[in-house]
């Protein structure tokens, strides 16, 4: 008997479904007990019906209740944290403790306090007023429900039903429509029973948060086009991202996606030069952390042929050798991997380290690190910067600095770039020729450092050009950054003040909102 | 000898044009004497390639600079002002004195001025700064050249060379190709030298502003979609703009349209017996006024029958009645308005008043307005609410509120949307039921007051949901507002000092910007 959907205010029987599924564990290829229902459009639309309904109930509702309410999901995920890292490390792989247990589930916990405070504080909206015209506009939910989609690689960070989409939707004034990840249901379960006890608790409409579990790709079309729909944001592969963008954008529905990116890595040779070694060693963590199955891995690395360069190659194709094989997300990630192998292998790249596929049951990979000259990389540079998610990187060698430039102005558009640079001055005009490029093309610049973590602070961009985004202006981490997202520009013009919401009247509603006041950013009422 | 364009840093003859053509005087119908050429794609290759090297440029050209060339462009639009003037009022039949004189070219100034001060002021960027993780984010140019296209209704406010959009996006730090609207070349062409010369003065990259007169349409396609474009915006008919659209989106660039409104008008029935014949007399000179050729005209006014509702009708139809006709803007306006007549007439609508299209030369038409009973409206929503730009609207009477939420609710998205109530708390019930239905359908929500006026204030939103735009977050109209849709998003993580862009600096580069710092909107320097 499958499990029930949350639709409509509560869980229920899903209507006329499509289908079933069950999950895999990962590390032996076999499918979990637990069976979940692929929903056919009458859910999509119940949802959708009971989403728009909420919408204006939530607006009603106010932003202390709806903080009061992300603070107390982020509570009982705390309570459940046993069964929800067990069950997480079950479905994913991922290890309990050093990673689900002590690092994603306090970031996810993180994230929804972060998005409280934001959402009772009020500054993330905006607020302007231009006293002597009387006309006055903040940020305002959008209407309607928004759906998220979940990726399978953060199972509680960016858990469809919990993570940070879902934080920014709500702290906004949005309902939520979650789309878990097929890798995750069962995780997905569990932090949705969060959120609605803590729905229930707080007195939000009970349809502000909603959960199926799997449906048709065309439903998802549907869905992201729907007249009832507020907004979109997704998290996953390219083709999926792009089929839903095209469906929403038709629509002129706001969809914010997050499909791709290789973090290019610049390493100048005077960064080589003063410390080599301890460049590879972070870049090898970099590449290889949680199986390199992060947005954020770095897949293409660039140098420049000098001496220091063989020597820093050996180091890193040393570290990549001796990494011992890692269970994987699922099987679409082993599949993309090998493809990835073949690829680069039939384009003429050389194996550096990694035998690819690993022995064992379920799905493993001993992490992999291909190597290209310049020129190569350059015949044919769209087929050399697909992404392979997971522990696959690819050095790029080139000839000079001027090579690098021309690695830099072939690449699409990234999450981040990165460039190692000396201390002493040397590699200064390669960075200043280097930086106006990668600027355009990275949504994040980085400087001797890795990119793969992705703090949630209000200066975080986790976004950028397409195709690692949908829209270089808006960004998936950092609150109260990421809420804008999910917000229509509401001008009141000459509209009475009882009849203005709290944040434009004269007063201040929370006497520390931040407000733009004829030009001037204050805490002020008026 | 057809004019020569604006490309690639200076006046050259099109590069194998695709043909010409001429303004008409919409006064007589005539073609005007001067010839335009039609561009084929060689000239919008030249533009693209030599816009993204100028937005290299341009980022290191600075804000200084370029607020100088945005006041220079102004000073170099009031030297011309007679010629603007008189060749605007030959183009487009609007009044010389009353409205493009007095009116209009001082808002364009006035745009280029304000959008100087926050070029120069640079707040606008939202610099935010994270010190204990040191990481800094602000909105950045987009790294290539935005795309302007230009409405016919606002030869200067609006015009692609020295318009809204354009002062917009070049204070954003990004190159303009401006697409002349074909009925406004000669107003265009002076715009543009207006700009060309300040450009030249001012030391910024001389392809920073180019011009082109018109171009196929599939060609306007390939320009809004091409890898070095960094953004589209445009002014024009829903038709044009999704097609636009479209390209746009398939590609991931940004893409900013102002497509169509009907702007509802709610009158309460408080407000009838207050103040009728005031507010039939304010609506009426918002429909009609500039030949209602507004974005933001009333289209579409909704009444309850009661005892008020019909002397209200009486004074508003004698007013439309006793109007004289006039000019339009050119044939294609006059056709959709003869267009817009036929669909009332055929879907059962009354004539209150007009007779449609008059006697005389060139393209003429008397203000008409037309009555629908809402049950009638309620069958064919979709049809009723197509927009008829120019002076036409629609009278839809309910027979009690319940009638006015359910023609608010059948509303596509709009610019604005408008409650008249009264002032002795006699609406407020029915005003309280409307206000969350027309607040997600509208960018801007008015009371008591025609909403045809679009001020130039930061508080301002021209622009609203699908498909009165292209996305409910952004204005086109509201400096600093404005400027963001040209922005990308720029985060510095770790990133040295003497690297950042002044505005992420420790130091505030003017003392006056306004930054996010921790947390705290403040002025001080780090």
């Amino acid at each position: 008997m499958p499990h029930r959907v949350l639709v409509g205010g509560g869980w229920r029987e899903p209507r006329h479904p499509a289908g079933s599924f069950r999950a895999t564990d990962p590390a032996t290829g076999t499918a979990l007990p637990d069976e979940y229902p692929v929903s056919s459009w009458a859910d999509l639309e119940d949802a959708l019906e009971a989403g728009a309904g909420a919408s204006f109930e939530l607006a009603e509702a106010g932003p202390d209740r709806i903080a009061a309410f992300l603070e107390a999901t982020a509570s009982g995920l705390e309570r459940r944290s046993d069964a929800l890292v067990a069950t997480a490390a079950l479905e994913t792989g991922l290890p309990a403790d050093t990673r689900l247990r002590s690092s994603e589930l306090p970031r996810t916990t993180g994230q929804l306090r972060l998005a409280a405070a934001a959402c009772r504080e009020r500054s993330w909206c905006r607020a302007t007023i231009d006293t002597k015209l009387d006309i006055r506009s903040r940020l305002g939910p959008l209407g309607g429900p928004v759906a998220v989609f979940g990726p399978n690689n953060f199972p509680f960070a960016f858990n469809a039903a919990g993570g940070g989409d879902f934080a920014a939707a709500l702290a906004a004034g949005n309902p939520v429509i979650a789309k878990a990840n097929p890798h995750s249901p069962g995780t997905t379960r569990l932090m949705a029973e969060a959120a609605f006890e803590a729905l229930t608790a707080s007195g939000l409409p009970a349809a502000a948060v909603q959960l199926l579990y799997h449906f048709p790709a065309e439903d998802g079309r549907r869905l992201v086009s729907h007249p009832l729909i507020g907004a979109t944001a997704f998290t996953g592969s390219r083709t999926a991202g792009l089929g839903l963008k095209e469906a929403g954008d038709k629509a002129g529905k706001p969809i914010y996606l997050e499909m791709s990116s290789i973090n290019p890595v610049f390493v100048l040779p005077g960064s080589l030069r003063e410390r080599g070694a301890e460049v590879a060693a972070e870049l090898f963590a970099s590449c290889t952390a949680g199986m390199g199955q992060f947005c954020t891995k770095p897949g293409l690395i660039i140098l420049v042929d000098c001496p220091e360069s063989e020597g820093f190659l050996a180091g890193l194709s040393a570290a990549f050798e001796a990494a011992g094989p890692g269970v994987l997300l699922g099987r679409g990630v082993l599949k993309g991997l090998e493809a990835g192998v073949e690829r680069l292998r039939r384009l003429g790249a050389d194996v550096l380290a990694g035998r690819g596929t690993a022995e064992g049951p379920g799905f493993r990979f001993r992490p992999a690190l291909f190597r290209v000259p310049g020129d190569l990389f350059l015949q044919e540079p769209a087929l050399f910067q697909i992404e392979s998610f997971g522990a696959l990187s690819l050095v790029v060698t080139v000839r000079d600095p001027a090579g690098m430039l021309a690695v830099a102005a072939s690449l699409e558009g990234q999450l981040t770039a990165t460039v190692f640079s000396a201390r002493d001055g040397s590699d200064e005009p390669a960075y200043a020729a280097l930086e106006p490029i990668l600027r355009r093309k990275a949504g994040r610049l980085l400087n001797d450092k890795v990119p793969s973590g992705v703090a949630v602070s209000p200066a975080m961009n986790h976004g950028g050009p397409f195709p690692a985004s949908g829209h270089p202006g808006f960004t998936s981490v950092g609150i109260p950054a990421a809420m804008t997202r999910f917000a229509a520009l509401h001008c009141y013009d000459n509209v009475r003040q009882d009849r203005l919401p709290p944040e434009l009247k004269n007063g201040n509603p929370t006497g520390r909102m931040w407000r733009l006041i004829d030009g001037e950013w204050t805490q002020r009422s008026l």
